[in-house]
């Protein structure tokens, strides 16, 4: 196994240099804190992923879910992490001293989610989902619910899960038939079935707590007739012991990786005896879900990019150790091998690798340091960061779940043969890694969402926004001499992205929202592209400040690579938005046009 | 599982009416054929793929190979599969009638095997290495050998294997430290290690011939110190038995897939009783093995192919059976959901697969052809296939491997999460068809093969030929005039790719290999791009011709599905190479001058 899979070092660089973040223990929520208080939340974070996490991340992925007996059984130490994270406070880390949290800023939290996750993925998504149910009870739920199910969830002691899809209701939440009947006893009866439900079933928790969409009778077509209900697995009877509360485990999915967490098939009132719980209102089920999808959806964008970062470390400790060739100016072969380190298309394979891992985590740091300061502002300024978390959403999400896989790729090439094999860990990172395309939405959904709604929405008020905070950056990078010809290039490509964005609406007005939206996924692809481009820019001008002073030899290494990264980026990464704007610039209707039955043969 | 996993139409649209290969049949060495036996061939090999290959495709995923008290068993249909192809002539269909062989076209041969390998290419393996092993000893082994060794092979009664890969010279061949000592009788003794041998060792067969690199003492140091051996793990004695030589196998390696075929680790000469015979002249080992290299890497080429053919096919009958949401020009949810592959951005994703899968096998076949007619052809014309398929290769080998993986990954997204999960096979084709940037040369080595000697190689006489043959293709397509604006883009990227490649030439000049080279596989990319664009033209060419009669409907649905896979691939793939020229036309040495210790931290 590697010895590294985190950089916290990096962490540190975009939390106090990029985004100083320092800057929120100005305000009142955040007052409790300080800078070394921020040190210590994320010392004991990576001291949690080195004891706790990281020791089982390949364990948990040989020994992966069984179901026997109608138990689903995972690996002995999930019940350890969820006590564990619940009892050092990390399943409440964001949420008020008032309701017993920590009420730490969400950009310190995601940090250390990020660190949790490239120790071992599937072994945090379990108090992340807790979290995010629990959350979700909080701001919508009754009284009751909280009481009820709350504390156990931030505890780690009850399981928390988003039991959405269905067998005929993947992408399409609108076709969801489970049902919700109405009861005089003060819940519903639901009946129905669910599928691909993460940590839906589990014998390292005492019960489980699914948030789940179902439809009250009588309520109409599409999603506005969805509501969210609480379905415990045990629900509570009037002695206070847990009961049955007939949700079935009927079976767990085999995966090609994630496999440290289950993933359910559930059968629900199947005895006509599983009672829901209303949260809030009937028929805005969706719009709540909506703040818990929003969380995971980062929440994978992160999980996304700190698998691809462990596969960075890995592949860089491996590259630096293994000896192969001369390089192409000295072949003599009399001559010692080198470290495959000094070449320079595996040097090309690190910079990708650390240009995709840096550039996303330091987006997702953006988004979470907008949710931050849109707690703490008011008016306009809260309506500015809620439009920019709607407008990079469905970004934070993508890129780093297309481009880790391709990052990942690249670091399992790095080692050849070995990268094939299981002796060294690349080849369970790419395994893991391509679920993050699929679950909260796939890239296709993404696109659509961007393209289609939050571009376009309040007269195109957050896509302004965003190109504002880009504005802002080029001109910071302006003044900077060694930045000039990069702030150039992205003015360029920003400009490029405008003229394409108006000549799609153009094509909605003209041809209607299947030519508008055919290409929606490139138009994500070149998006991200920009974004990751201001992301690095952003980073180099605290970089270049750095670099004006004396520093100690380890951290002018630290600068030194990370301008590197960030001029890949721009002369790697950049360029392919070339070929997207051409794309895009067309709006022949290919794919339109194209019939279902010109595929046969 | 799916139904289908080639199209048998397709393969006999590129063989009769792109390459014409009836015109073959003209020559003298192959005048016993006409299309009526090639179609015959076809025929058979489609059966043998669908009765044999694909019935135990998963299988043989599931049950990969064991190694029990020294023995390496492997799933018990592969010894009937072996038995088959050497029985039916398959492992010598290309082979001299007065060699026993088929004498059948190479081109006729590889569209078999592309059908056995998008059957299941674990299986094809097999028989695809006892072919080669035995065709370069029939062109450089001793009678004593070819009578030894060939027929047992060719019969599939024994396992042929390409013993190169030692664990500290993969990639680097030069550094291979296996010993071959002189004796006085007539053999070697040889000592070493080999790595990642595919079908090294396995049950299903009574013998394993190995062609094995070493070096015989007191050769000079790098690849010009290297013979060729035969070394078999069971030689044979005075009486005509078969006895133990030497050969153990240490272990065999767990993969992420391709796990149908076992993958061992050979020690070879520990208790120095391993005999080696020398195959042709001592010290011209590597070229010889270049033969059946350049054989291999077409065959990945093939495979790569071939895997993605039956992604596309599963994915193909998903999104026509599975339905999910509705049109973006018609949301109301009250209408049925619709089959997903109407849906543009499903199709998008289908038409990609399609161009992939229906552009690589053009690029293949079209190589294969010129096999074919480097073997009929004279003096110049043979020194011109033979230039045109040493600067192809490496292209014919990378392409389908690189975009086959990208090709494998979107069929798996149109699945969505049931794409991730072992119901269906798309998780096995995203393992499998990793392996195939790496084995027969990385696609870093094929980029520095193809910028660093292909292309500058004889004053660049193959580049230049390389040229002419896509020249005659763009005339031919400016001739129809709906293809003239794909004839002008193709013209103007090769163009550019002209550029490039002189730029580059001076780069090399002016600031060396380092610089020259830094780039090559995105150079190998451009070049992939563009070489595909190519077979798509001279594709379209054939396919307008076809389109302009009348035709039955299922034909009509086959030329309309293949003109829009067609202009697919020059409205979203050959865009992508403008970031490529924009990148490879700077020479800023970025790669270069990045020094290993910033990537520390």
């Amino acid at each position: 196994m590697a010895e590294k899979y985190v950089s916290e070092r990096n962490l540190k660089f975009l939390l106090y240099e990029v985004f100083d973040v320092e800057a929120l223990t100005g305000y009142p929520y955040f007052e409790e804190y300080d800078r070394k208080m921020f040190d210590m939340v994320l010392k004991a974070a990576v001291e949690l992923a080195e004891g706790l996490l990281w020791p089982v991340f390949q364990e948990m992925d040989r020994n992966p879910p069984e179901m026997l007996d109608e138990v689903v059984k995972v690996h002995p130490s999930v019940k350890t992490i969820l006590r564990e994270f619940g009892s050092g406070g990390w399943i409440s880390a964001t949420v008020p001293d008032a309701l017993d949290g920590q009420q730490l800023p969400h950009v310190i939290a995601d940090s250390c989610q990020f660190v949790f996750s490239s120790a071992n993925y599937s072994a945090s998504a379990y108090p992340g989902l807790c979290d995010g149910v629990a959350r979700l009870i909080e701001n919508f739920g009754s009284k009751e619910l909280y009481d009820t199910y709350v504390s156990k969830m931030r505890s780690g002691i009850w399981q928390g899960t988003m039991a959405l899809t269905e067998p005929e209701a993947g992408s399409s939440l609108s076709d969801i038939v489970t049902t919700a009947e109405p009861t005089d006893k003060g819940y519903y009866k639901i009946h129905g079935q669910k599928v691909f439900i993460s940590a839906g079933d589990h014998d390292a928790v005492e019960n489980v707590v699914h948030l789940m969409l179902a439809k009250i009778e009588g309520a109409s077509a599409g999603v506005k007739g969805i509501s969210l209900f609480v379905v415990p697995k045990y629900r509570i009877d009037g002695d206070g012991k847990l009961v049955s509360n007939d949700v079935v485990t009927s079976g767990i999915f085999h995966k090609l990786g994630y496999r440290g967490c289950p993933i359910a098939q559930l059968s629900i009132g199947d005895k006509n005896d599983c009672r829901g719980y209303l949260v809030g209102d009937p028929h805005n089920g969706l719009r709540y879900m909506f703040q818990m999808m929003n969380e995971a959806r980062i929440g994978v964008g992160i999980g996304a990019t700190a698998m691809a970062s462990a596969a960075y470390y890995a592949a860089l400790e491996y590259t630096g150790m293994r000896k192969q060739g001369r390089k192409v100016s000295d072949k003599d072969p009399t001559q010692a091998q080198v470290p495959i380190i000094e070449h320079a298309d595996i040097k090309r394979m690190l910079l990708f690798q650390r240009a995709v891992v840096e550039g996303s985590i330091s987006l997702l740091l953006q988004c979470s340091k907008y949710v931050d300061l849109q707690k703490v502002s008011t008016n306009n300024e809260k309506e500015k960061y809620s439009f920019l978390l709607d407008i990079l959403t469905p970004v934070a999400k993508t890129y780093p779940s297309e481009m880790g896989i391709l990052s990942i790729s690249q670091g399992l090439q790095c080692f050849g043969g070995s990268g094939y094999c299981d002796d060294y860990p690349l080849e369970q990172y790419y395994r893991d890694a391509r679920i993050h395309p699929i679950h909260e939405g796939t890239t296709g959904i993404h696109g659509i969402d961007l393209l289609g709604r939050k571009v376009i929405m309040h007269s195109g008020k957050a896509f302004e926004l965003y190109l504002a905070e880009i504005q802002k950056t080029i001109e910071g990078a302006n003044k900077v001499p060694t930045l000039k010809p990069h702030a150039q290039q992205l003015s360029e490509a920003l400009e490029k992205l405008k003229q394409v964005t108006s000549y799609l609406v153009g094509v909605s007005q003209d041809k209607g929202p299947e030519y508008f939206l055919a290409d929606a996924t490139l138009y994500l692809e070149l998006f991200g592209i920009i974004s990751i481009a201001w992301q690095w820019l952003l980073q180099a001008i605290t970089i270049q400040k750095a670099l004006k002073n004396e520093l100690p030899k380890a951290e002018n290494n630290f600068y030194q690579g990370k301008f590197y990264a960030f001029r890949y980026f721009f002369a790697y990464e950049l360029p392919k938005t070339e070929g997207l704007v051409k794309r895009l610039s067309n709006s022949d209707g290919l794919t339109v046009e194209m019939k279902d039955e010109w595929f046969a043969d």
